[in-house]
């Protein structure tokens, strides 16, 4: 509706309304032109009604959705399904370019301006989350696995000697599966044990750039949010080391996006050492469908560099969802859920570690952990019954908790692991873990508990051992 | 509605009524139960409401919409925004598991049967379109240059000595930076010019792996769907050298799911030869958004390498818009889009054959190119003037056709190509191509013959030269 | 997208591709210009898309939408469930306000434009359709029989001593029931039978004035589109009576806006005699889900009267669907439609025949009714075996046929009808009776014939008798 | 998903994953299943995806979604836009029958069950929040105002000789209407001025039905819920009346559901007197968009008889939403948004006395209204000047107040209203009325006291008067 068009609407209703009407709309238009002109996250979240509009708008940029517009190319996002035209609000072009996942796509003006916008919030919300001096990141429609890839496959082109990658131990499968698909040999740094907290063997990774070669190194794979009793790596000091010995640095940020202390080691491992580029997930951290991680960094160039290194047009599929919860939530809803998560986070070790007590486990100690905690499985029964919690609880509804055994010894890729989930050859016990991670309600919070103790009240008693079905708890 | 609850029904309505709906909804249901056990592409197209139906029950076994579910972990596919919700179906927990993208998601087998059923539903396809003797396949949510980074990096497994990729050039950046990205030095192979046609140079393919050693070899990349005046690369005999020194071969088979020429070029060639993976978008081939690739093969280990090559749970929305469509269609109404294009193919040549003739060019006679295809222009006037041709047709909203001067020289990558655009050093004219890919219409046809009509007129009247804005005619 | 953020957007893309949106967004605002300037049903249809863009704008036009609102009355089109949001595109206020379900809504800006529009579209509609001289008319949320009550309620107001409906006779419950609920009796006109018509008897109605006297007669409620072997009433001799003894005149013209002679009659009436109203569905003549009824005539005071009488705000839903349809068909789009059918009617018509005959029955020769036709159903064998057929048709999913034995008796708020359904009391033969409306498709015809050809195989071979439910079918 | 298919899924997925989707589905499939068993409102609401799981279940039972199903009647529910389509879930029949608005509909057996299940669980929320005794109900889609007609056009048939309908003064256009279009003299009975409410005067009613005789009175219209300083009608009085002199009574409560007081009135009436039937909103009282309203009463053939008389079948649109919203929330749900209301009635009644002394300005006192309150408008300025307040409060984007000047005389259909919009001819004072009803949000309340209280300050200094446009403060 323009100026015009309102006009002409006072023709059909009373002008004080359709005047009442045209402010309203412009406050819409201002917010509108604010995101444009600033590229910044709103404060305030939009409502939905003024989300669709926009996409709607965009939507009307692109080629395909031009009146009259004649295709003879061999890709005119044509889309045959009225059903998948609608759940892409006729968005179909994708985003990038041949050479370049964050180029302008000349067909599709407005899904580039889509992911301009989403990647310009995107930026702002790393800022605001803890990184105020980070200077350029993108989407890209791939899991972090795929996106640390892609960063290595990048730094290979300014170091093309190397051939290790030196990695801090994290037995999470699809960090370690990263170096091997960009060709690289992992060198796995085993943890320190420090009280119950397993945290970085810096030291280690010293000696190990020593022997083998400064130069035969492509870069130190580092991680942040991680399961306990793993704690963040010390990223201060590995960014000191790489900056030392001019070794390339990518962090493994994960869901680290919510956590102020992640942020922080992130922060604060730029300023004063080498840090090349660190990896996020979307759906862990802003409540969005899997499908898309935030490769971001010190450097415009080099982040460029990575995103000239993804070949072809991508999905725009998971900037479109980015693009709405972040307009939806805006700064404020979003600062909301962290404050709530930061509460429910202390309200769950709480009542984790009167369960614990109740059952006669304890709490870990793991302080450093901003995000996951675990409680000790004393096992003076065999090994196998620890799994059988696990299951105990999937079958009750239960998600996300993890049960390791510690004693566990799993083949990824030719390097065998001993203590596989644990991130340490030799854990002294079995555990349990549970995060507190964005989106959890009290809820939540209360019903696991609940059925956590039930359920340690069966699995204590002998008698009802072996009787249920295994299932894999590692569940990535 | 289970029997029970038509049961129940009863009580509300008629029963005879009721009986008549529950006969109808068996009929819905025994389409169900033969997709899930047969796993085949069905013959004719689904309604939309039943597509929905299933979607939204998948969802249901998703743990992320179980009544009661609880979530303690790191990832729950917990959405925050109903607007993305809904656009996913409430599916939110992507595909594939940390170390393997076509594995089952023990928190989604909902999202898990939908990804089994799509990749097993694409078999199909590729079965039906020309490759009867394919093994194996699957859906990645990434773009055809990047899948073809992830083929490569699979094959570097069982070739770790080798650094050169074997390229017959084709002018298309992804395509080229594929092979950069996985970080291979590219060894460009210039085509014969036969005729109008662009030809695979196979006996420089020859010359050049006995030049380079086999061993240093890591693969020959050929292309089948392609730009006029080249046309699909010489599978056959490109997979008799591969597997006659050992050598890897994966074929860009981009758009060329819509053609059967193309299908059958990689059909014989995996029967005469070595031919490692093949690769299509399905954007280009299915209707869909950008956003997905098939990767395809004849040895299952071989595929399925490929596919724990990708680290992490990845998005599912290209999935669900490839499950969407092929149901929407069916195999009916995908074969009968293949008919009307081949029929257009024809109609559009021979308009642009007039056309051309008429404003004294001609249509460049390049029969192999079953998809795209090219008229002369003659370059009497200077360079910058031909590409004033592809801005004209550009505002006067004709998307999709290249205008290639033939002199333009690029650097990518480091490599210097001349000629960039035409696939060759010096082809003897400028020309302007277009395509008749699925989808297309006759209204589409014919209004670029008009569009082009006008435009020859305007641009071959001298007056009017240099007086357009230029516009790439580069719209990968 | 304002001219401002057009400007905005050229500084994230090249300011090419943005003018060239812009063309094509202008191209889109014209449109929207012309329809609010000049209120006309668009020649070509829309694309969902701008459909969809243009009813985001006209809820951001409702107070409900506007940022910063307040409501602190009894009705704020507060929405609680999202789902119920978006499907009405977050439009919550209906239309219409406490006196005149025509008039502005002040909270409701954009459903008052949306309403406008709507019905300024219908009355070109029904221009277009036939009845060129139409003057005003309106679009209510309700059924055509309700609506024929709303005409009677108003036209009691200047009848104030009125007591009787005269009403040539046709078997339909809503029609006759209508009069019943305005409070009035109906004086049923039996037809004649001319060959195989049913026509109306224009004498019996005189005589019938004449004997009540003019003053105690409301209207004459005479009707169009029916089922065979009725044919459509005499309009114009009807007309001119009415006028002769000033005589309400209200036609139903349930479905018969899909037929040129249905609006040709309407039309000459109008211009001869009198004609206060005529109604018509819009799921028959439109496509869209049952719930709304066009109330139309030629005195813009009466028809403004009849809007005036529903008191209270309705639901904007059945403005809604018609305003999409109406804006995505297109007049081109409709009149395809028209021109379909009438192709259609004459393949049914052609098949039924043949069909017909070959079972030793024939096709009745109702030549005047456009849309509905009968086969003569001979009947040695006893009564209830002719239901049979029917629901042997019903459970073989061909529905909207009925059969009708001529031998019923129904009482209706206390008036006996002999031989109900075939609006006669001693119709000669037993009929089935198909239609070809709007919408039908020669799958369905030929579908319907292989069946009835089955069906009535089996029905007439002796020994099936009375084995198939009896499924009622009167299913208006 | 049948067992059968769960089996087969077990094929795809592992067997454990799919016994845990299968339990949840069946914990979903219970929730239908009782819900179809017992026709009641579920405590808990329901999962966005189990209702839209539900209604597409219910779409399939509609013929127009058979598979194969061919229509050759004239009403197949043939729906052209895909988006119309969509929005309706694509349930295209409508509800009931043309003799019958609550019928089953034999085409549509799925909106037929949809239709009663709503009618069933809004019979419990009508017993729930307050009329324990209520016998039946169901849901019409028109106005609570046509919904009266209907109910007075029902009564009519067992009361042939009445002309009047007593009616006490409510200063609401619709309500008036209504008696006008059911074609009855109203009889306006003024209310009672106690302190500062104004109350039914039962005397003047009973010496009303004396002086006209009973058998010439239709019923007396009776309202609840109203705006300040009116109050509800005093039911039981009016229905011991109505039931001693054998006269009609039916009650307006447009937004009395969501008040115990009122329903409590009904429920009284009911059981001391005669109360034939009560008519309310759905949207008022149930968020959902306008166009609904439910008829109900406590005497299942008079209920009956009024669904009876609505000829035609009908928009299902409302009942979708209704549906939609009353398992969205659950009894819990809705039981929380009355709790919540009551509390911010108070609220709001609390900040207007202060916000009204601050500016020299008084709460009035109407303890009797639960939703609506009023404060007074001292008038020394003249009487323009009120409205001005009621515009200024508007382009403030406050909707919902209501400015009343207590002078303004209107002519409704012949009748002359003396201080139109305050319920009486001459009370004492001007004044503002604002409403605490459902929906309504403490920030609502915030902002409306803020702005009140701006616009008080300036509305008070004599400088500003005369300069804001007029805009009607009648927004029924």
């Amino acid at each position: 509706m323009n100026a015009q068009n309102f006009r002409l609407c006072e023709k059909l209703v009373s002008p004080a309304y359709v005047k009442q009407a045209e402010e309203a709309r412009k406050s819409h238009e201002t917010k509108i032109r604010i995101l444009l002109e600033q590229r910044k996250w709103p404060e305030e979240g939009w409502e939905d009604g003024v989300i669709e509009l926009m996409l709607d708008e965009l939507a009307l940029m692109d080629s395909n959705n031009f009146p009259g517009n004649c295709g003879v190319g061999e890709r005119e996002a044509r889309v045959v399904s009225k059903l998948v035209q609608q759940r892409h609000y006729r968005l179909g072009h994708g985003i990038g370019r041949s050479g370049d996942i964050a180029a302008i796509q000349p067909k599709a003006a407005g899904s580039s301006v889509l992911m301009k916008l989403t990647n310009s919030m995107v930026l702002d919300l790393l800022k605001i989350t803890g990184v105020p001096n980070v200077k350029a990141c993108f989407l890209v429609p791939m899991a972090t696995g795929m996106s640390l890839v892609l960063c290595m496959l990048t730094l290979r082109q300014s170091r093309p000697k190397a051939r290790y990658v030196i990695w801090p131990r994290i037995d999470q499968k699809s960090c370690f599966k990263s170096i091997l698909t960009a060709g690289y040999e992992p060198v796995v740094i085993e943890n320190k044990q420090v009280g119950d907290e397993l945290q970085t063997d810096v030291e280690a990774i010293e000696q190990k750039i020593n022997e083998l070669g400064a130069e035969n190194i492509l870069c130190v794979l580092t991680t942040t949010s991680c399961f306990a009793p793993r704690i963040p790596d010390r990223l201060e000091e590995v960014a000191k080391l790489c900056s030392k010995y001019s070794v390339g640095h990518i962090v493994n940020n994960a869901y680290g996006v919510q956590s102020t202390k992640c942020m922080h080691l992130i922060h604060q491992a730029s300023r004063v050492g080498r840090l090349d580029a660190f990896v996020q997930s979307t759906d862990k951290n802003l409540l969005v469908p899997v499908g898309g991680a935030i490769i971001a960094g010190f450097d415009i160039t080099f982040i460029e560099t990575v995103s000239k290194t993804y070949p072809g047009r991508a999905s725009a599929s998971p900037s479109i969802d980015v693009f709405i919860t972040l307009l939806s939530l805006g700064q404020h809803g979003y600062k909301r859920l962290l404050a709530e998560r930061k509460q429910l986070y202390k309200n769950m070790q709480e009542q984790l570690r009167k369960c614990a007590e109740k059952h006669g486990e304890r709490l870990l100690d793991i302080s450093h952990n901003p995000i996951s905690m675990a409680i000790s499985l004393k096992c003076e029964t065999p090994v196998s019954n620890v799994t059988e919690l696990g299951s105990m609880l999937f079958t009750r509804y239960v998600s996300g908790t993890r049960v390791v055994n510690c004693t566990e010894t799993k083949e990824i890729g030719g390097h065998k692991f001993i203590g596989f989930g644990s991130h340490a050859n030799s854990y002294p016990c079995a555990y349990l873990t549970a995060a507190a991670a964005i989106g959890v309600t009290q809820t939540d919070i209360d019903l696991f508990i609940k059925r956590l103790d039930k359920v340690m009240g069966k699995w204590k008693a002998p008698n009802v051992r072996n009787k249920v079905d295994t299932v894999s708890d590692d569940m990535d």
